[in-house]
């Protein structure tokens, strides 16, 4: 006989396997389990498809009757592009349903679960908690903040440095460690750098996994001063998207030439500290970007810091020692006094990648805006 | 039933609570068994005791004969302070005798492995070696190069940042992180650092263990000019010895100013890149110091990395982010150009204290001169 945590943690392992595939719908698994045996299961593979409760249920056909249902998330109460979960729940007559957590939106949170108890069937809420809110940070963030869930990565060596002094970083990781960050590309929508990443190392920044598959997120590139150059990688959109991000006194002429090249913008106000990236999130956010991987360099990383908006870490350490005083480090940007006054995160994971490591690291709460 | 590598564990066990209390000689354990049954088990507690094979025999007195001898290092061969062990385990008549490693000094390797084997006793060798070998490191070091093992240690934040641009670090490392550091000192011959540190942080360099145990490592300071306040703590040689390490042109009537403080010297030749790390690690060794904890600042451990000097890294990583271009990196020193000709090494373990992690890497196999 498994526990509501066993049949729960294959709910949640069916919904990671959609991971960065139902933007900007959560990720969501449904187990559904009757005298021991599994009945049904499904999961949300895409915005658009149906959700996961409705291919458990098709699975289940009659077997529900008197079932529980095990979903990773709170099942909608509303009327989308789906009809309502809860509703088919309710219709399908399972007598208990195991939910792992309350739906993040603040305006529908509970009306599921109050709707499923008010039919008279038994709830219960918060098995394996952590684990689904985990799963679900970027939709999480989503929901609370309205804006894109913001991921720092870089690689850099055991000493703390991205590249040499003379910009010089090829290659800092190893293979397995360069194969995870496409397999993060693929996940996401939006892929950030400076125009300063883009003038010294002219990255395409897509998406090449093993199998030749994976799709290309938007390439967004900071750039104040409409630095990016004509035929920089970044402006071939034909293979991937491509937004640049400058000032609202951008000069219109110059912006026509990007334009032709297929390139959109996004307009925000500028000033000593360089161009509002909150203000930029907000307007990426109403676009449909739920999620940023910001690969740097150093001070577009350091202004990200600055302004307290990165919500994860991945950071991949190479076994190397560089030194030098001038190599360039994660952050750059402006000096602080003090070591109390240090950005504090905490450290959620540490994985191998070949001879590398990647840490996996949250701000610490408290210490986020 | 135990199988050998059960017992080896349990002598390698034994040996590592004396880590540190032993120098310059080896840490070793043994264990004696007869019919499943553990009939001796001793370690080697300190230099000029008794070695582990003689505690061990001591204890299992008759039930030795017949018995199998679980040894982690081979039993030596020579009169020293003390009888060859091997002679005593001939005599003992234990009828098997496992070993973890050969005696890492080339001179004598092998010598007592060959008496036992000649006087008809099964020996085998090489159980859980890998292990043993790391236990004595700083033995094997000593025993093959004739120098000091020498341990980086360093704390930083995630970011690779020792301190602030104005040197601030009080404090990076939490309070369990920071009380491993003392235990490192109470387990090494000697802590050094450049005279950039003292001047910088004036520190005491003693070692503070909870319990107000602890042996305090003699204070070794790189100080190329003899710039050493005469009222710096390190040189209150009361509770702690001091070496300074000085260019071969120093000036005698200072160093007498020194010298009638308490504190010893140690010369060595200097040019334009400083001191000379290898001449004064083959001197250091010569007056008995088997291992040095390098404790920075970046300058030092950048000249210990350029000469590639050493041989253990423990890296305390603070969850925390501090950028800035001008915050202080573990190793400074002259730039190198491509990422390429960074040093290379292989994270061994990662373990957490507190919020902290401490990264153990060794220079990669073939990196090291």
């Amino acid at each position: 006989m498994n526990s509501d945590q066993d049949y729960m943690r294959l709910a949640l392992d069916l919904a990671a396997s959609a991971k960065g595939k139902t933007n900007p719908n959560p990720i969501v698994g449904a187990v559904i389990v009757k005298n021991g045996v599994i009945v049904g299961s499904g999961l949300h593979r895409k915005a658009g498809e149906p959700h996961a409760e409705v291919h458990a249920f098709n699975m289940a056909g009659e077997h529900a009757k008197g079932a529980t249902l095990y979903v990773t998330l709170e099942p909608c109460s509303h009327y989308g592009k789906t009809p309502p979960c809860a509703k088919l729940v309710k219709e399908s007559e399972v007598s208990r349903v195991v939910v792992a957590m309350q739906d993040p939106n603040p305006d529908v949170a509970g009306r599921g679960i109050k709707l499923l108890r008010y039919a008279g069937i038994e709830v219960e809420v918060g098995v394996l908690e952590d684990e689904a809110k985990r799963l679900n940070e970027r939709f999480i963030h989503n929901m609370i903040t309205n804006r894109p869930f913001v991921i720092s990565k870089f690689a850099m060596t055991l000493d703390g440095k991205l590249a040499t002094h003379t910009g010089h970083s090829k290659w800092i990781t190893g293979d397995a460690a360069r194969a995870d960050v496409h397999k993060l590309r693929d996940e996401v929508d939006a892929i950030l750098v400076g125009v300063g990443t883009v003038l010294a190392d002219n990255p395409s920044l897509t998406t090449r996994l093993p199998n030749g598959q994976g799709k290309n997120p938007i390439r967004i590139i900071l750039d104040g001063q409409l630095r990016t150059p004509l035929n920089a990688n970044v402006l071939q959109t034909t293979e991937a998207e491509t937004i640049i991000v400058t000032s609202n006194d951008a000069d219109h002429e110059i912006v026509e030439m990007y334009e032709e090249k297929g390139v959109s913008f996004v307009y925000v106000s500028q000033d000593d500290n360089g161009l509002n990236l909150q203000e930029m999130l907000v307007k990426l956010y109403k676009l449909g970007i739920t999620d940023v991987l910001v690969e740097g360099g150093g001070s577009v990383n350091a202004s990200f810091l600055r302004a307290n908006l990165i919500d994860k870490y991945l950071i991949y350490i190479a076994p190397k020692l560089l030194g030098g005083r001038n190599s360039i480090t994660p952050f750059t940007g402006k000096d602080i006094d003090t070591m109390d006054a240090a950005m504090l995160v905490s450290f959620e994971e540490i994985d191998k990648y070949g001879e590398d490591i990647r840490i996996t690291a949250y701000p610490k709460q408290g210490d986020q805006k």
